[in-house]
This record gives C-alpha cells, structure tokens and sequence, in this order.
C-alpha cells in the first residue's frame, strides 16, 4: 500500500507534535508538507522532520496534486472555512477539535465534506487511548452489561493563561467537550438532557472572565442511563483522567497512568507516583493512534472512526451545559440544537 | 468509670447486632434489658446474649431505675416517639436513622431532647467507618486545602424485598440518606440546593412501586462547593461504598474493603477480591465504633458525635432529592425545610 | 452443643488475648479458669473477663473435672511439659508455638498426646489469616497449577527487647518459624534442604547476644519446588507479611493488610497507608479463627488443622538453618532430626 | 552538536529493534550504515530505515571514516573479536550483553578499549526502565537508609526454543545475567558471595539440554546485604519484572507494567490487565533511553553509564551461580574469577 502524503495546516503545539508523529511514528504516512501563517512556525517544524514544502498560505496545499490528506491543527475560528476548502479539494481531512463554536459553520463545513465524499476525522484523541478504549470495549463486548452509571472525572493540572480563557468558548467548550464526546463514545448512546453546576473556585480571575474553574455536569442518555462529569481547572496532583461504566452485570473503571509502577513505604507511609503531568504526556500514544487510524481510513477506504457528527455533537451537549448553568435548570439537547 | 447499663428496643436484625456488640465488644457498656413488641424476639435475643430483663413492651425499660440508655431500633413509624418518652424519662438515646419521615415529629423529639438535657445520637454508622473517618480528618486538617468537588459512590449488592421498597419512604430517605448524611460529614458544610435525577433500570416493580433504583444526585454546598452522589439498588459485585473529596491542594479518596489483598495471576489476568458484601461485612468495625463512642459520651459527658440536628439535615435534603426528582429542577432546601 | 470448657495455662500478653476471645468472641466456648504462675497476672485476667476459678499452679486446671481443654500460653520452656501432664490428665490441648527447643522434649510431649488419644493443636494463627488461607486454598485447588516458586517477606516492626533475644532461642526458632511452617501449610510439601544467609545490620547489640537480625533462607521442597525467605527485625514502615507462590499455570500472593483504603494525592505524590503495625494488629481474626477451629474440632471431633507434627517440624527447619548459617552451607533436614 | 552516525552490526532481531529507534526515535543519532553476514537480513533493515550503507561483512564499516559509533547486536561468540576491533579503529562501541561467556576474552576486549581510549557501553537495558531507575535513585538518594534486603523477581513468560538453549550458555549467563546487573546497579555494592539452587521444572527437554528451567540465587554483598532472585523460563501471565530494595529506613518496589489501568468487576472478582507480554512490550522505553544515553555520552564525551566492567561482572557472577548449582554449596565470586 503506498503512503499517504500529508499537509500539516498549523505548526503551533498541537500541529509539531503531530509533525513528530506523522513524521517518525507513523509508517503509513509521509509528511509532505507545513503550512502556517506564521512562515517561520512552518519552517522550523519543517526543517526539524525534513519536510520539503513549506508555505504561509494552506491554499498551496490545498493546490498541490501530491498532497492526499491535510492534518488541521489551526486556530478554531479557521477550522470551518479550510474543512470547506479542502473538501472542496477532494483532500481527506483530519481536524482538531472542536470543528467550530457556530453550529451553522458546522453544518455547512459537514455539508461540503459530505457534498465531496471526502473522509473527515476529528481528533478527539482520548477515544485511542489505551484504558478508555478497553472500557469502551469492555461496554460493547456487554461484559458490564446494561450501562446504568457513567462517571468521568477530568481535571487539568493547571488553568490556561487568561487570555486563552477569554477566547476558548468556556470551560464546556474548551475543556468538557473532551468528557461529552467520551460519554458518547463510552456508552453508545445520545446525550439527551443536561444539567450544569459551575463555580469559581480556583482563580478569581477566570470568574472575572466570564467563566467557572469548576463544574459538575449530570446527563441523562437516550438509553435511560445517567451520567455524572466533574471537572477542575487545577488538580495541584497532575492530570486526572478517570472513567467508570456501571451496569446491570458488573462495572468497568480505568484509573490514572503513571510514570512508574513503584512504591515507597517508610515510617511516613506507602507512596506512589503522581499521575503523568498532563495531556502531551498522558496521550502520546493516543495522538499517534488517533493518526495511525486516520491514516488507515484512507488507505483502506473505511469511514473514520471519529465522524463529523462525532465532532458536532459535544458541541451541541457544550451549549446545553452553557445555558443550563446561565439559566440553573436542566436543558434538553434540542432545545439548543438548530437542525 | 461505671460501665452505661444498656437496654435494647427493637430486636430486629439490626436490633441483634447492636445487642452483640453491647454485650461482647464494648467493656464500657452492660446490656440490661431487651424489649420488642413481639416478644420473641426479644426474648430470643436476650437469651443469646444472657440479657436479663425481657418486655413485650419498651415502657419498663423507660421506667426502670437500673437503665442508663436506650438503643433504639424499632420500626422507623416509632422513633420520634419513644425518643420523645425517653427523653421525659431521663434516659440517654441512641437512635437508629432516619428519626422519622415526617420533620415535624422529628422537630418535636429534638425540643423533647432538648427540654430533657439527655444526649441523643443517631445512627449514622458510616461517619465510624476508619477509611471515611480517615477521609474526613483529611479534609478536616486541610491536607487537600480548600474543598471543591465530592464524589460518593453508594450501591447496594440487591434490592431489598418489594414489600420493604413501598413502605421505605423511597430511595432518597431509605438509602441516599447515608449519603447525605456523610457528604456534610466530609466537607463540613451545609448542603443549599439538590437536584436528583433517577430512573427504574434494576427491576421494573420498583418503579411500579413508585420509587427508582438508579439516581445520581448533584449538591451545592454553603462554601461552594460541588457534590455528586451515585446510587443503585444493585451492584452485583458486591457493596460499592467509595468517597473522593478533590480541593484546591490535593484529593483524598476511600476505596472499598475487600475479604483479603490477594492477587491470582494467570493466563487470562489478575483477578483481585471483591468488595465485602453488604453493610454487615463491611460497616461492622463502624457499628462497633459507633455504640463505643456513644457510651463514651455518656460517661464522659460530651456531646454525642452524631447530633440530632444531625440526624434531622439529611431528611431534609432527602425530601428537596425527592421533590427535585418529581419537578424535574433544582431545589434549594430552604424549600423543603417547615422550619 | 455444649459449649467447651476451656482453662487458661499463662497470662501473658498472648495468654490475655486468647482469654478475651474466648471470653467475648467465641460463642462454642467458655473460659472457665485462669493459671499463672504470677497469681497477679492471673487473677487480674479473670477479674476482665469475669472467670471463675483462678490459681497460681496449672494442675490444679488439670485436676478439674470441670474443664474440657486447656489453653498453655505459659513460657516456651514449660510447654512440653504441660502438654505431658494435660495429656494424661485427658484434657484437649492448644499450645502456643514453638512446643519446645529440643526435639526429644517434643517427641516425649507427642507421643503422650498420641497414647492418651487427646487432641493437640498447635498456635501457628498464620494458618488462619484470610490471606495466607486463600493463597493455600486456591494453590490446593490447582489455580497455579503445579507449585514451582514461594516467596515469603516476613518482617517485624522492631526488635523485641535484648533480654528476650537471648532466650528466644535464635531467630530461625523464634521468627522464621512463623515462615517455615507458613512454607510447608502453603506448598503442601515438606521441606527436604535449608540453606540459611544472615547478618547483623540492625542493631549491633543482636550480633552480640549471637544472633543475627536479618535473613535470608532458601528451601527445597519434596515435589522440587524451590523457596526462599526473607526476615527483618526491624521494618519502619510496619509488618510486613506477604506470601506469592508461582505455578505452572499462574501466581497467587497476598500483600499487606492495612488500618484503611485511603488515598491521598497532593503535589508531592499519592500517599496510601501503612501495613498494621504488628502482629495483634494484623492477626486478630486469625487468632479468633485459630481458637473456634481448635473449639470446633474438640466439638465435632475431628483432627486439629495444626497437629502435633505441624508443631514439630518447623523446629527441625529451624535447627537446620541455625546449622546452616553457622556452617556456612545446606544442611538437609535429615541432618539434623533425631528421629 | 552534530549527530552521531552509527554503524549497525547484526541486523536480527534486537538488531533490528535498535535500528528503528536510531532512525526515528534517537534526534542525536543517525543511522547510517548496516552490516549482516546474512546480507538479505542487513538489506532489508536498510531499506526499511532508508539507510545508505549495506554490506556483508562488518570490517567495511570498521574502515568508513565515515562512521562514529558502532552497535554490535552479532552472535554472542562474535562481540569480543568486533570489540577490538572497533576499538582499534577508533570507533564508540555499544555492545549487546553478554560481552562473551570467557573472561579471558572479556578481558582482551575490554584491554584493547582501554588502549584505544574509546567508549564502551554495554546493553543492560534494565537500567534505564523507569521503575527501576525509580529504584535505584530511592536507593542513592538514602530514601531507604542502608539497603540490607534485595528481592528480584525475574520470569520470561515461555522458554526460548531449544535450539537456543543448548547455545545459551545456560540460565545464568542468558537469563540471570540481567538479574546479576540489576543487583550491582540497585545495590550500589559488589556481590562476594553466591549460592545457586535450581530445577527443572517447566520442560524436562531443558534438563536433557543440561540447563535448568526454574532458579532461586542467594547473593551476599561486600556491603553485608543479602540478596534473593528467582527465575523461570515461563510466566504463563507475562514478562514478570519486579524488584524490591527493603533498607534500614524504608522499602521501595517496582510492580509489574500492563497495558492499562483498568479493573473490571463483576459477580465473579476484579480483574486487572496482565504485566506487558515480554521484553520488547515491555523496555521498548528502556532501549531508547539506553541508546540516547550511549549517544549523549559520546556527544558530551563522558564515560558510558554502562561500563565494560559492568558488562564483565554479571558474567563472573553467572560463572560463581553456575558453579554453585553444579556443587551444591555457596561459591566466592573470586573462585571463579581469573583475573
């Protein structure tokens, strides 16, 4: 099978680390080229893996006949319009999360992906990694039987700066957008109705933007099972990534990983070892797998394993957290979905 | 000091195991009487445990000189009032959970308690339990700083017979209550709004019999704090009974007690041991602890460790669960509370 | 069934432990005399837990036809000795490990126990602990498969006091003969070679009194099993007591009990509890367990599940790891046993 | 700092595994020539990792001037004549262990590195997993006080073919070479002492081989710690790799990797996932940091972290281990060693 040739649009964090990947981790691909509006982004990223074409406009990717696929890792505001574009160009898309924070950008943006019958995947990377997804298949397999009880507990390690505060979307959309479309993902079922506690607990400052710092959010699925989402800006601990399935035959629970599997016992106590810091270090793995899977889509013409609507859906659930907690009642995913 | 001498109303299955204690496991305390309105009971359990006065009727043990202190474990219907004729009486009270249903009778024994000057303690065994303890000293000498999330896990190993499920009061007063109770308990704040979500996935009788048996309830502590709480009637592994409290310097959290740590590894994987059965299992430490600290009080003349304000909050937060589940919205208990 | 009437033999600390089982926990029993050479000490035993007959000298207990069995928790060096006279005098006997430090005592002690057709069970509690039990039972059942490795940590919190050092016969005899006889009741096979390494690396003062602190002995087994112990005398961090054995179809092993389940996570690590402190801590069930089987089997009729020649050959092990560490080589226990 | 480029030699299994981590994982590393006597064998890793240089016969990449380093991954008899070699010419050496089963060879080789002034890092992979490293920092850093106890457990989880076996030098030099190494890095103290007890237990074939398949190894230090290994050639759970250093102020212990964190539970137990499958699952991490640490060395130009007589020391070991087993009694490292 040939290689895949790709286009990274967005040589920022997210955009080098998939770089790397694209690079060195996955056979299948061949990085092809790097594009970014800040051209020395691009061109550092492609002198580090030996990339050959480097531009500050995506439209030379876009145009380019030896590119397949186009990995887009820039700003959220820029996803919609260069999902649009690049179906339009019949490239196979894979997008960061979350497509947009406008539903109406979203449909279109599916509309013309689905018009060209190209693949679209969306990186909602903790899907790939390792514990969630024996717990997804542990669900599947009904080896807990009928899901009843869902729990996440997602945490950061540390608050973003405040001026990423200010342009993220709000804790639901920036942060628990990961937790709504693991929910999904873990149980196989619609997110029906939402109820959304926040406060600010952590830094005044966020509060002072518009935002909480911490949040519990009860859902209730389409399968009759309830789920329960708490989430921090700050567990002074390191990354806190936990999920839980209960059912009618048994409970499936995948707990933090950890730099070392060691333990220490003095007269003090037994002492282990604080979960890994935070994303870039619990998900690596994830991030390669997300790709290795986009990667295999194409060459194997199967339809991704994170769809469009796998990316809108959180989106929409995120509006209903929003509104719930402006409004301290319970909302029902339809009451904001404009289809 | 002299040992408490003891007499028993109630010799149900709780009824007998606070007769053993009493008899074999506290030194400080002497189990003098026994009473129980069917009398055979009580007579069997007197045998057992060579208790020698026996009544069908619990106004001797309220009118003999010889008795310090009663333990109260007849039918929940009669709580308010033998707490009410034993204050009069001059006895010292232990009382079994909930007080009663209804807040005003539980309003009524508390003046009752208070015009008499007897101490009164309510049987909130979990509070004694080491690993809750353990998470509640935690908390309370501010190892994890300020707190901001609460997590209970509360599932029983299979519901109870249907005929005990209609005259339960319902899920939030028969077996949330433990739950709200310890939720003030570990974040030493009072709960101020409630909203219980629920559903019949275990047996379809109970929701015939007008109660669910799955819930997951979301409180809002005064210090701002955020809780949820999860409960089913059935988790065939065995008595799920876990706490998390996360603040703004770390997290504790108990897991459950098992029969043993062994650990069997073959070729399909590494089995551990399951949770102790049910709340004999596993609280028996904390039903020891909890008549300890009882007679204590009585000797020592402090304040019982479980007060009947104590014992009065959690019905009220059951009752703003259960109208939160009826209205489907948020109530603040200042709703619910008649006083 | 009637219950047995047990007599004490020494009032020691492990004396007054069994006293207050028997007393309080064990319902087939009742503890009916007390005898100490110290009459103090005995009457201050019977005065707490309320027993009838007390005496200075034993055979006076043995001279009651009241009394069914004894108890000997008297000092190792008069074991043998009670258990001859208990013998003939046809009481059921228990008696506290090691039986004696010679084995022409021991043999002389067996066989009285043999002609008079009495019971003899020895107190290795270990046997008892729900840990080690399930370990044996599931290496009985096959679960591993054919035993190939046992791995045993056995470590004390601190040393006892040097006065009991330099009569407690040697570590090998007072410490690993907890772990030999743990070796044979886990591997179900006799233990053929010994080949002992220790040092002094505690407490100087150890290394002067002609013992060592530290150890490690590795054993042979019959069905060519291989095992290896390790001791301390001094762990900070508390007992440690763990057992793994390793089969051709799997491993099995117990690990630490602890006061509770709790974990605390702060910026510095994740912090969990110590092991119980020492052995009333961690085997107090075991004991409880250990008293009910010796009253069970008096009760039912039915063989000790720690007979007389349970009780012997851990001594000859010891012998042979004292050669061996003087010696500097294996010793086959055939080398040392006189019989 | 310009990178490394390395010539590998031997391009079988391990070979190979290096080869993907110099092209890919290793930024300071560039791969650049590969050498087979199985010229297919080093075409095909070449032209998987893009590597320029290919030839049949490692003296051609002895002569490049082209070449920095060197990775010998030959045939066990052939590392001590390449080791010259390459020292001869001037090249940085990393060798795979053992250096060779005769110490005379050892000593030639390691003679003519000396004389060369060049580096020679040998592949005790181990060194660099991060528990055991974890181990080893506790250790140096006092956070156990003196170690006085070394507990390693170490077992494959099937037996190589047999073929491999009657070549292997026997368990000692194959397998518990790496146990030996383990030892004198967590320890920080030379072995003076070894008694070897072994069996055949897993596959009567390996006893015809004249090996033995199951093995318990009793160490004792220059520091007068006592050390204990058990080994089998089959685990039927896994790749089974823990180590446990217990001191004088504390413990510290490496549990086994898996490849996740979850537990499932349901009516029959809890269930873990299995220790990762062999040595490639589970040190992949360990062979690129061992491979990024030769490489630094040589870039910073200081001395290996894994020294030649690191690499000459486990095999004297192996050699005292393998002469205890066939005597029957604790052999003096200095017995066996020729120097």
């Amino acid at each position: 099978m040939s290689r895949v040739k790709v286009g990274l649009i967005g040589a920022g964090r997210i955009g080098t680390l998939h770089a790397e990947h694209l690079a060195y981790r996955i056979p299948g691909a061949e990085l092809v080229a790097v594009a970014d509006v800040a051209i020395e982004a691009a061109r550092a990223c492609a002198a580090r893996y030996g990339v050959p074409l480097v531009s500050g406009d995506y439209h030379d990717l876009l145009q380019s006949e030896e590119i397949d696929a186009v990995v887009i890792c820039s700003s959220t505001d820029t996803h919609a319009q260069i999902i649009g574009e690049a179906a339009e160009a019949g490239k196979q898309i894979f997008c960061e999360k979350p497509i947009d924070f406008d539903l109406q950008c979203i449909d279109r943006a599916l509309q013309a992906v689905g018009d060209a019958g190209v693949k679209l995947q969306i990186g909602f990377n903790r899907r790939f990694d390792p514990n969630f997804r024996r717990v997804r298949e542990a669900v599947a397999a009904g080896q807990i039987g009928m899901p009843h009880i869902l729990r996440i507990t997602s945490r950061d390690p540390a608050p973003p700066p405040l001026s990423y505060i200010k342009v993220s979307g709000g804790i639901f959309l920036d942060m628990t957008i990961h937790d709504f479309d693991m929910a999904r993902y873990l149980m196989g079922s619609e997110v029906e109705e939402v109820y959304a506690v926040g406060n600010v607990l952590v830094d005044a400052a966020i509060g002072e933007a518009g935002d909480v710092d911490t949040a519990v959010v009860t859902l209730r699925f389409a399968n009759g099972a309830i789920g329960t989402i708490d989430n921090s800006r700050q567990a002074v601990y390191g990354y806190d990534q936990r999920v839980e399935v209960f059912g009618s035959h048994g409970m499936v629970r995948a707990d933090n990983e950890t730099a070392d599997r060691t333990l220490l016992s003095d007269a003090q106590g037994v002492r282990a070892a604080l979960p890994l810091y935070f994303f870039v270090e619990r998900y690596t793995e994830a991030y390669i797998a997300e790709m290795e899977a986009f990667v295999e889509a194409i060459q194997q013409d199967t339809p991704p394993l994170v769809s469009g609507l796998d990316g809108r859906a959180p989106v929409v659930i995120a509006y209903a957290a929003a509104r719930s907690l402006r409004e301290g009642r319970p909302v029902r995913v339809g009451e904001v979905d404009t289809r």
